[in-house]
């Protein structure tokens, strides 16, 4: 038996973070959680402290780390900001970074982690779909690995073990098609937050729960399959798929379609990546297809969900137009949870976004700083006409 | 490149026979037709014969070999009956042979070939099905490959491309259910040999089509993934899946399920026994599941389908039990086709057949031969009393 791998999840409080302690929680002899991360949620944190006995957490808050701090009474490090989340990313005692953070924010820690040679499992697809290019370059200098977390990307790499990427013809993403999938597009100026907030089959955080209702989600994560998996935007496709069963599937040359199928369970594909290439038994809930029933599919409608567009849009422009895509979205979503621009607006900003950006190419770190920096501010001064 | 592979067809003038000189004529660089049989479709086999300019052929019914003689005029051997048969498959410039002769017919070419140390392409099931044992300790002796044709076992092999055996949960067979799977039971009697050869979704020979109009053909495959993958009975499952898109799946140890779709075409899984582990571009028709729109699940009902549960009897059974079932079945299939029993007496028969059966255990081939031939004098006797 291998020693236990130490593990950080970066974002530990959220969704995808919390399914990743019920994971390592299962296999105790396998995995050592040596440092948490939280945004503000301190009494969660606690809680997990008590559970996982870290050696140190992070709460970028700052303000927050006193009461925490007073909570754990100097049995754990806290530390804070982002200054700590790069401080523990390049520790000794972390072997793989679980990279939970939601948006931009997930990309300086991600890409530290990388360069510290730390293995990635990652959930936070916006460091790839802003800077798909440098983290891959970073990660293949280095040496380590990058699985994804996203059940569609998991998906995917099930469905390539043991084949040839040179003879995959297409990779086909499944989209639940969110809570809006057969609302007129005539009334998405009424959608309320709430109506945002209630997806079909996956319970996840806000952002990327309104995501899916734009089906800009599933935009991100074929930005993310490209990088991922270096095949050409014409030979990925979307499909909706309602009852998110089929996670994903391969098309290879000879006609061939493989797809990665189960009940909807962030656990399956955080332990797929946490474990590979090893299948470890357990205990999550079986997919019984006969109680099922059936499982449809249809094309998805790109007039009435521009966001899916725009996402292609954005990896034909190239260079840093999936940063401006990315940093246009997370304001205008933003802006929809605190009911300042109608549900309608979010694909028109972000076109609106791409229209005026003009991309620069073979980009830096500091192009796509630059580039989400300044997006972020046109939008919200933007945002005020809207009002 | 390697030199072209030499095949031999065993079967040619079937429909996994015609399909596979498709496939094979498809890439003519990577095979050379050597041998080609029939059992009596000689003007079938002479067109073959001009397309692809085997070497030698096989006419197993010896009245048709001269007519045959005359059409080929020498360019061609002509060989006869079943030690024709087994000359060819012996002979030096065979590589590969595709077995797909109907029913226990297969058996001792197939087995004559594994020990002249051939690759297979197995289409035929009830090879494994009556001597899974000795075949596969020999498969094993001589080192060869022995790859399935049949869709379903395809499909598993390619699930499991990549994976570790010792992590696989279940094997998930889908069967279509034929076309009598929402007939009401009562009226089994009245169904006619024209309705059984009615395949909602393949087209096939007439013997596997009234295999899958009773879920017999769905009982072999159970038995022919049993060998064929090393998984106990309790560990093989069958859901009913009218479309037959999805042609079989796996469930691994942490949930995952992963499976293989495609339209209904032969010609897909022959190229994968035949090119594997390689996938070349081939142009057979996609799955575009957007214009399919739903796949649909049900659990078999082993109460109407008798043939499924006594398939898996049989098994538990062990020995000669899965020969005994074979044998019953292939003579009541003949029978109804030949309008001497009704459909609903054919798993009567076999039911018949199992409880009058007395296993032998750790078989030899004489125990095989002498059930087969003792079980189908005792069926056709049976067969008097029905009429």
């Amino acid at each position: 038996m291998n020693r236990p791998r130490n593990i950080a999840i970066l974002g530990s409080t959220g969704s995808i973070g919390r399914s990743t302690l019920e994971v390592i929680a299962n296999f105790p002899d396998d995995f050592r959680v040596t440092y948490l991360t939280t945004n503000r949620n301190v009494d969660l944190l606690e809680d997990q402290i008590r559970h996982f006995r870290p050696k140190g957490v992070v709460v970028l808050q700052e303000c927050e780390a006193p009461t925490l701090r007073n909570l754990v009474n100097g049995t754990t490090e806290v530390l804070t900001g982002e200054h700590g989340l790069m401080e523990v990313v390049r520790r000794g005692d972390v072997d793989i970074v679980v990279s939970a953070l939601v948006g931009f924010a997930g990309l300086k820690p991600t890409l530290a982690a990388v360069e510290a040679g730390k293995n990635i499992a990652l959930a936070n697809k916006e460091t790839l779909v802003v800077a798909g290019e440098i983290i891959m370059e970073r990660v293949k200098e280095r040496g380590v690995s990058l699985l994804p977390v996203d059940s569609e990307h998991s998906a995917i790499l099930q469905c390539l073990r043991g084949e040839n990427l040179a003879q995959v013809e297409r990779l086909i993403l499944t989209a639940s098609g969110g809570p809006f999938l057969h609302l007129d597009k005539d009334r998405f100026d009424t959608v309320t937050v709430e109506q945002a907030l209630s997806h079909p089959t996956w319970k996840m955080g806000n952002k990327i729960t309104i995501d899916s209702a734009t089906l800009m989600n599933k935009g991100l994560e074929v930005i993310e399959a490209f990088w991922l998996f270096g095949l050409p935007p014409e030979k990925i496709e979307v499909v909706i798929h309602p009852q998110s069963i089929i996670h994903s599937m391969v098309e290879f040359a000879d006609g061939s379609i493989k797809a990665q199928l189960g009940i909807p369970d962030m656990k399956i594909p955080i332990q797929y990546a946490l474990m590979y290439p090893d299948r470890r038994p357990a205990a999550y809930k079986r997919l019984d297809l006969a109680e099922l029933k059936q499982m449809t599919f249809l094309r998805p409608d790109k007039q009435k969900f521009g966001c899916l567009a725009l996402a292609f849009k954005s990896l034909e422009m190239g260079g840093t137009a999936p940063a401006a895509l990315n940093a246009a979205n997370e304001v205008a979503v933003e802006m929809f949870l605190k009911g300042q621009i109608s549900f309608s607006s979010i694909p028109t900003i972000i076109e609106e976004t791409l229209a005026a950006h003009t991309p620069v190419h073979k980009i830096t770190m500091e192009d796509i700083l630059r580039t989400d920096r300044e997006t972020r501010e046109r939008v919200r001064q933007h945002s005020v006409t809207l009002q």
